[in-house]
């Protein structure tokens, strides 16, 4: 199925200059024609990158008309210039739709202690405005604009019926880890047509990133510019959703935010595998997201993966320590469907024929199941590799 | 200066067969002439060995007269079969020196969730009983009884004088990463003929591991089977240390502690660096020890060190998501000696020359500041190298 834009908004991404490799896109710009509601979701880092410090400042709130995004340059650790230069940014992408500098939102990606090049960049909004355009082309061009190491951009969109509208959720993300020398981050840009005030759209993004891009990650480093940007310009028409209508939009939102978000993961540095943890029968689901954040950043349990190694060992002990307490005579794990521990004791299996399975299949499935309660969640990881290793620790390619 | 043993202790160590390799020693006995306080400090995982919830069960407290030790099996997640096993082999050191069962504790470590090959455990304790010795090379051996993957054996010792005694310190360790595959765990024992209470003996004990075994990390994977036991059997005399005489003692316990405590992540797998993390200017040395943590277990900061990358924004960024509140305006933070990062912003530097200086010596140093008060920790880890992801991922080795 092709991909849509929401009614009402139009896009664009360039190469600005920022990115040395010409082939590269570098800067995009998202405008929607009419004033659109936006929330945000940012980075829980103490040091936070300068985008970071404009949007969260900025949303949630209604009246925007752009997006402007670079890669290349995280605008990140760079103080009061910082600061001033992502106000520019957002200005001069707000000037391309004659709108004023506070009616824009700005999204940076790359390396971290250097000032952006604010005149490629306001070069590279104008050239974007040149060429904005609604179809499957002009979205994938957006998303290449933010994309670091990436190998694939990632998109996805939905379309539902709610009431008498077809409303349209279509979002974008990049990520890929923190990568070398000084690049970061990850960002995500979801817009709508749907009419949502600016206390439902916060609320709405809010719940659905806890449970998607929260439940992610590639090497635990939470980087200083992650940043998901919910962009609602009404263009479906009507009053604003609530009640069972919001409900709706929600549950769209969230199947938006749940593919581009293990898009990132899928697409890890040197990964040869995605690993999707799920913990069930947890008091909490956020006992259960520590649990499965903890094994997911296992070097351990990355390299067992890597290494098609059924080592239920270091999935259990891994668990022990991840500060929840649970009962550890009645944990029961299965990897790939295979069942390696039971009730807190190991079972009898075919290690060949597990290890085989993992070996084969790109995708790894860990489920460790509790008796402490009810709650339960899904998390994505990949595995680590040399290649990793070798992406990460190459100063000077 | 050679190593001394404290009076009034014998060891050595054996090949058993618990392992295949005949070169590999892989099981030791330590045994105190006179009964000894012992005290113990634990894996905090709540999945622990069989050996640990014994070890935990029999101390702090007195009478004790024998160590065994095995390497190659670490007796976890082996139910109560595993528990009833590590009593059969506390019971047969104790009966090499005519004491009962209780009377003796246990250090295991090696596979998880296999049982312990009793028997030729038994016989190899038998054998050590033969060989027990006070000098260096009865020390050493014992040591290389516990190793798994170390490529080394790690002892240090303290003589101090303390009033008209002289009182030694002496103590073991093994532990260079969880190991491919389900290999596991730090183990330490330190010996000491001062005469101590119990309760003592597990201060001195408690508060010294908090700043040296808890201070390092190679992989941040907390084991099943992680134990530090001190042994006084008061030899050299006089009444139980108390006030300023048990403080100097526990001064000479730090320096064993901290030593032993080190040699590990310098062995770390595959490690080519030996990262040292000096968090100051903390409101308190939790807060600093989690900071530190924090940075010394991001793969990022990890793999760039490996890389020779001078890459402040990984270390500044690991330090904003420790979870623990500070003004990244008052941050420093120095390379090498070499300032990278003054007061939350980046300084110019000769990025060559940092560069080369992590290159061309294993031990590198990072100190961070914050502006938050007056306490400090120095913690000790290992870089990340594709040979330690090849040492855990290669299943079929």
């Amino acid at each position: 199925m092709s991909m849509q834009v929401p009614q009402g908004f139009r896009m664009a991404g360039v190469h600005s200059g920022v990115k040395r490799n010409l082939s590269r896109l570098d800067c995009s710009l998202v405008v929607s024609d009419v004033p659109a509601v936006a929330a945000g979701v940012y980075t829980k880092n103490l040091v936070y990158a300068a985008p970071v410090e404009l949007d969260r400042a900025r949303t949630p709130s209604s009246g925007f008309r752009a997006v402007a995004i670079n890669s290349g340059c995280a605008n990140a650790c760079t103080g009061e210039r910082g600061l001033r230069d992502a106000e520019q940014m957002a200005a001069a992408a707000a000037a391309t739709c004659g709108a004023s500098g506070e009616q824009a939102l700005v999204l940076s990606t790359g390396i971290i202690g250097e000032f952006i090049a604010l005149d490629k960049i306001t070069a590279g909004l104008q050239q974007c405005a040149a060429q904005l355009g609604s179809d499957e082309t002009s979205l994938i061009n957006a998303a290449r604009g933010m994309m670091t190491t990436d190998t694939v951009h990632k998109v996805a969109a939905r379309s539902i019926a709610i009431g008498p509208r077809t409303i349209q959720v279509t979002g974008m993300c990049k990520g890929a880890a923190m990568i070398a020398p000084n690049m970061g981050t990850m960002l995500g840009l979801i817009l709508t047509d749907a009419p949502l005030s600016p206390a439902s759209a916060q609320a709405a993004l809010s719940a659905v990133v806890e449970d998607t891009f929260n439940c992610i990650s590639v090497d635990g480093h939470m980087s200083t510019n992650d940043t998901v940007l919910l962009l609602a310009n009404g263009a479906a028409g009507g009053a604003e959703l609530s009640g069972k209508e919001l409900a709706q939009f929600q549950s769209a939102l969230f199947d938006v935010a749940e593919e581009l978000s293990r898009a990132i993961p899928a697409d890890g540095e040197g990964a040869t595998h995605l690993i999707t943890i799920q913990v069930v029968g947890c008091k909490s689901r956020s006992d259960a997201r520590q649990i499965a954040k903890t094994i997911a950043d296992s070097a351990l349990v990355k390299t067992a993966v890597a290494g098609a190694d059924p080592n239920w060992g270091r999935i259990v002990s891994a668990a022990g320590y991840a500060g929840i307490p649970f009962d550890p005579k009645r944990v029961d794990l299965t990897v790939n469907g295979f069942s390696l521990y039971q009730q807190g004791a190991p079972v009898p299996f075919d290690a060949d024929k597990v290890s085989s399975s993992i070996r084969d299949n790109r995708d790894t499935s860990i489920i460790l199941t509790l008796g402490e309660g009810t709650e339960h969640i899904t998390f994505f990881t990949t595995d680590l590799t040399a290649e990793y290793v070798r992406l990460n620790a190459d100063y000077h390619t």
